[in-house]
């Protein structure tokens, strides 16, 4: 390819540059920009050949291949060299493709990105239970560490077949995955559906609780409390699309500090009850007079309610590529040691409370008394608090590892558009990052930063997939009838059925809360899935060729057409590009009375001879549509040859000027737009004042 | 040129069709839409060749010369079709460019067209006389019938000045024109510039007023009534845009209404009066207790504020080419009964004002206590008060007669867009019909339909362009010195010297209340006038070709590059065009990584084997950066050769499709927009579906 037709070519003509002593030099680019230097001597055969590198930042790296390196991957000049540098500042400098692998998470980082979520539900799912329960007095109150060791038996279910699932699927199979495979298509677009909603919910409340709790402690910054959640999604969404490593080295602290204390706190606690110590402070609050009887509705309803704790709990499932390798076991551990820490923190926070006799209040959250009532009002329950707040505001971070992977996935499949599969600068999916960021923002200025608001939405999602997942894992099973299929299935089949009824509670409790929103964007996501598909694949269909298909490289038939209004150099200079791309372009002039015609011809004969002039007289002053009428008769007969249109456009220095120029050319342009079988150049003559 | 070429130039295939007996017939269709047909018979020399025409609607005038007929010249499909319709019915079907001459005004109605807003001017002129003096009481109401007088005299003086400008510029000579030719360019801009200002106060204050006197009438449209004067000023736009001759038809009744009502109240109001009866209803106003004495400042102010009666006197003068043949000499008799129906209805109402001693009042006009006091309250007083109140909203259509032909003039020199000088369908100068009525109606909007509001804009501009006019009068009689010059010269300087009092007291008197606007505007318009100016000449200038440019047409090198992303029917559709404009095109294939590369590089060597393929590896999968960068690395040694880009667009059927396509070829050709020496060509591939 490279040696050859370099004669013929000329992209760029010789440069002949007389040098000392008469000889010449002559330099031909070719289009893979190694140039060729032809040094002509005084006498013949004197000449020599030498073929050099063109471009410092397109490397060639094979015949006609070249790399372009940094420098030439962003804009050197202009805005968009302000706007590269700015993007640097904030996201960092861009990483190569190869560098992909390098972005892998150990156990201990990948812990604190997947498991934030997880992990800060036991924050306020001991306090659903409760405010369930005490409608029903100390006795009901018995019965919340009954309910939260249910939820850690489900929890442990539904993460022994995510630790199956991992397995199964090493290169990330989340519910959408697993449903699609075993279930069917729309199973998997339900499923998929139901999470993109979910994730977006759990950086909304998440957040929103985040800016609670220190807008709780500095009332002063109550009134803008939305916009620095909103200030919080951004700084969560650019730290995402710098990349998924730095990301964990920031989110690990605060994760693991709220691990640590929150351990503390219930090793000490349970420490002290064993060996008979009062509470450090605690003032029982107290209980409601008008109590009611303790139903088998009241306890599901509280089961329901603690489920909140399962949310976040799918994120490592469909996060498997991002860990180091051997992926599947290093994911499969990292869920079950998340699994196990949020077990022993739901149940030693509902213990603790249960011991304490902890009442949910209006005022103070429930873990919060219980930290006062294990370590007193000192420092480090301002630490704990602290850790509380950034581990609620970090759970959106799971949100960021997930959506932009399903997003991926599904844009991968033909589900979502194309642009949710590109990598950014920083190899992360950027198009997911940012989406999700704005999704976020957007609940959170309608619904104010407003968590009590947004919980009834949320959940909803998370249970529909659990059971979708689990359910698939069923059909698998029966599929795959592996070692132990039995035992499996009949785990599995127990977590479907647990789900798809607290689905059924959640769903029913929370409707016209504000679940119908969900329950009515799933379908009408899965709606657009569809569309999309069928879309792109129709697209597919239509521009997939076949061996048959043979004609469609030959060259096809054009006329090239030059609307000219007066002779100057603009006109000039398109007709001579003109000259270049067809043998006989046709100079097109409308004029709206016949002298001016003339007038124009004579023009036309002394600078544009030999080409062919056509002069279409318009009486009624129209310019489009006479035009139009002549390109619908010249193609009348031939419906497959092409039409060039070459527009000279003088292209003013000054913005303004703009205004003063070309109205005619962009209505034409408009007007051409979708016109089959009709390609416009625009030449612009660019003005220098 | 018509006979030649024909078998290169093929822009459509010879389509054969074999008919019965073996014989077969061949068509080409030229550039200039000549259909060759050449019918081969069984035999050699059996051919014959015939030339036909190719479309009904072009025709063939002359040879390469199309015309095309109504048809051809609106939109046959579509939306534009429907829009085409839909315009038709609102201003009438096209008109030929030979219709023009049709278009001319007889006398009767150039009254009509011109006069409305002079003549109308008399409703309010006596009472913002009486206003000012009414403050020294009865006695200062007695200097009424000077000040009204003195302004007659004014407005003779203005007239017999205009009587001649309208002969020495027959080709319609405002201020502008006078200013420019006799002071200089710069004032006549100002001229032009304050008539401009003028103009569409006129409409914004005479519509106004009119809608006030029918929300005075029906009160329950005083809440629309801002939607409703936006209304009117639309109504009159559409009747202007129809064309000059059936907007004189439409405007002619009520004027001569008015005309015929107001000349009959005057004659049959004097003959009372010497007749002796008293008014036939008339309670007299109490005059004001707190009498100012007579001064020469409240006689000017007077004088000042009845000058109003002047506006619209110019219109005709700018008007002289919309007359009948002799057109110099029909405006001229139209301008002197312009004036002196004007000069009459002005004297004859402050006459009958004083002598039925009318004291303005805020509930009813000076005009209609005249009115009233001739005739009763009767069918002739709300007939008369209805033709008021048309003439009142008709006044806005000698504005929108004057507008848009300065605009045209000032388009014609280059200080105005060059769209102010296109007619439309109807002959009309359109742009800036449409211009005047959008800049009225914001203003309208702006002030709330208030004419109070209004008024202290209005007459600084017009007595701007009398005082320029005549002053320019006064140089033309100096360098002209024809027959009776001295005479003139006197007129004139009179005449200039009394309207430049009459701008300085107008201009101080209404300055905070907001004549400031339109003496700050004045300025800024010559400036934004010289600007355009400036920029078309220097367009003019670097456009113009001089007989040493003859290497202008020659033809001029360029690459032609194929981005291709993956091979389909639309990149080898961009392909096979790409080869019919050059005779080697690059292909240009983006990738991230090398192994997707070599997958590219097999399918191009399957499929379009024999063109160039450059491969640009970009590890940080950027895509516009690498491939500018590659532009400039093709152009650096070169830089007037071109690089011609052929975009394969998959153009979607439906258009929310278009949301998942193209994104990257819009990006590019957004990059590419102001590139240098750049040709970017969309070659869309229609989707079915």
């Amino acid at each position: 390819m490279e040696e050859k037709k370099i004669e013929n070519e000329k992209p760029n003509p010789p440069e002949s540059a007389p040098s000392e002593n008469g000889r010449k030099t002559e330099r031909h680019i070719r289009p893979d920009l190694t140039a060729v230097e032809i040094h002509h001597g005084r006498r013949q055969g004197d000449s020599f050949v030498r073929i050099i590198r063109a471009d410092e930042h397109l490397k060639r790296i094979a015949p006609g291949v070249l790399r372009a390196d940094e420098a030439a991957s962003v804009a050197q000049k202009g805005i968009g060299h302000s706007l590269a540098r700015l993007k640097a500042f904030l996201v960092g400098k861009p990483l190569r493709s190869e560098s992909e692998k390098d972005e892998r998470l150990t156990k201990i980082k990948a812990l604190a990105v997947f498991s934030s979520d997880a992990i800060s539900s036991s924050a306020y799912a001991t306090e659903e239970i409760l405010i369930v329960l005490v409608v029903a007095g100390a006795l009901g109150l018995n019965y919340a560490l009954g309910v939260a060791v249910a939820i850690a038996l489900l929890l442990g279910v539904v993460s022994f077949s995510y630790r199956q699932t991992v397995h199964a699927y090493p290169h990330g199979g989340g519910a959408y995955t697993v449903s699609r495979e075993n279930l069917g298509t729309q199973y998997g677009l339900i499923a998929a559906a139901a999470l993109l909603i979910d994730y977006v919910l759990t950086v909304a409340v998440s957040v929103s609780a985040g800016t609670a709790a220190l807008t709780s402690a500095a009332p002063q910054l109550f009134p803008v409390r939305v916009e620095l959640t909103v200030f919080f999604v951004g700084i969560i969404t650019l730290i995402n699309l710098r990349g998924v490593r730095e990301s964990a080295s920031i989110f690990a602290l605060p994760t693991y500090a709220f691990i640590v204390n929150l351990a503390a706190i219930i090793v000490i606690g349970v420490a002290r009850i064993f060996l008979g110590e009062a509470p450090v402070e605690l003032t029982p609050n107290p209980l409601p007079h008008d109590l009611e009887p303790i139903t088998l509705f009241l306890i599901l309803h509280a089961f329901a309610a603690g489920s909140v704790a399962m949310t976040g709990t799918e994120a490592i499932s469909n996060g498997v590529p991002a860990f180091k390798k051997p992926e599947s076991q290093n994911a499969a551990t990292t869920l079950t040691v998340m699994s196990s820490i949020l077990a022993f923190f739901f149940i030693g926070i509902t213990f603790l409370a249960d011991q304490y006799q902890v009442v949910p209040t209006e005022t103070e959250t429930v873990i919060s008394e219980v930290a006062r009532a294990v370590m007193g009002s000192g420092i480090f329950y301002g630490i704990f608090q602290v850790a509380t707040m950034l581990i609620l505001v970090l759970a959106a971070n799971t949100s960021f590892s997930g959506f932009p992977r399903l997003a991926y996935v599904l844009a991968r499949d033909g589900f979502m558009p194309h642009q949710f599969s590109f990598r950014g600068d920083r190899l992360a999916f950027s198009n997911g990052i940012i989406y999700l960021g704005i999704l976020a923002a957007a609940l959170i200025v309608l619904f104010g930063a407003s968590t009590h608001a947004l919980i009834p939405l949320y959940a909803v999602g998370v249970f529909i997939s659990f059971t979708l997942s689990q359910a698939g894992m069923v059909r698998h099973w029966l599929k795959a009838r592996e070692a132990g299929w039995r035992k499996s299935i009949l785990f599995n089949a127990t977590g479907a059925l647990l789900t798809a009824f607290v689905l059924v509670v959640v769903g029913s409790v929370k409707f016209f809360l504000g679940a119908w929103m969900v329950i009515l964007l799933v379908p009408i996501l899965v709606a657009v899935f569809n569309l999309i598909q069928r879309h792109y694949r129709n697209v597919a269909e239509q521009l997939a060729i076949t061996p048959a298909d043979t004609a469609l490289g030959k060259p096809i038939k054009q006329l090239t057409l030059v609307p000219i209004h007066s002779i100057n150099k603009a006109s000039l200079r398109a007709l001579a590009y003109a000259r270049t791309i067809s043998k006989n372009p046709v100079v097109i002039h409308l004029m709206h009375d016949l002298e001016e015609g003339e007038e124009f011809q004579e023009q036309w004969k002394r600078w544009a001879n030999g080409t062919d002039l056509v002069i279409l007289e318009s009486p009624y002053r129209a310019f489009m549509e006479p035009f139009l009428a002549y390109l619908d008769a010249l193609q009348k007969n031939d419906p497959d040859s092409y039409v060039t249109i070459i527009l000279a456009e003088s292209l003013p220095a000054v913005w303004w000027q703009h205004l003063l120029h070309n109205q005619t050319a962009l209505r034409l342009k408009a007007a051409l737009l979708f016109r089959h079988n009709t390609a416009v150049i625009d030449l612009p003559y660019h003005l220098r004042k």
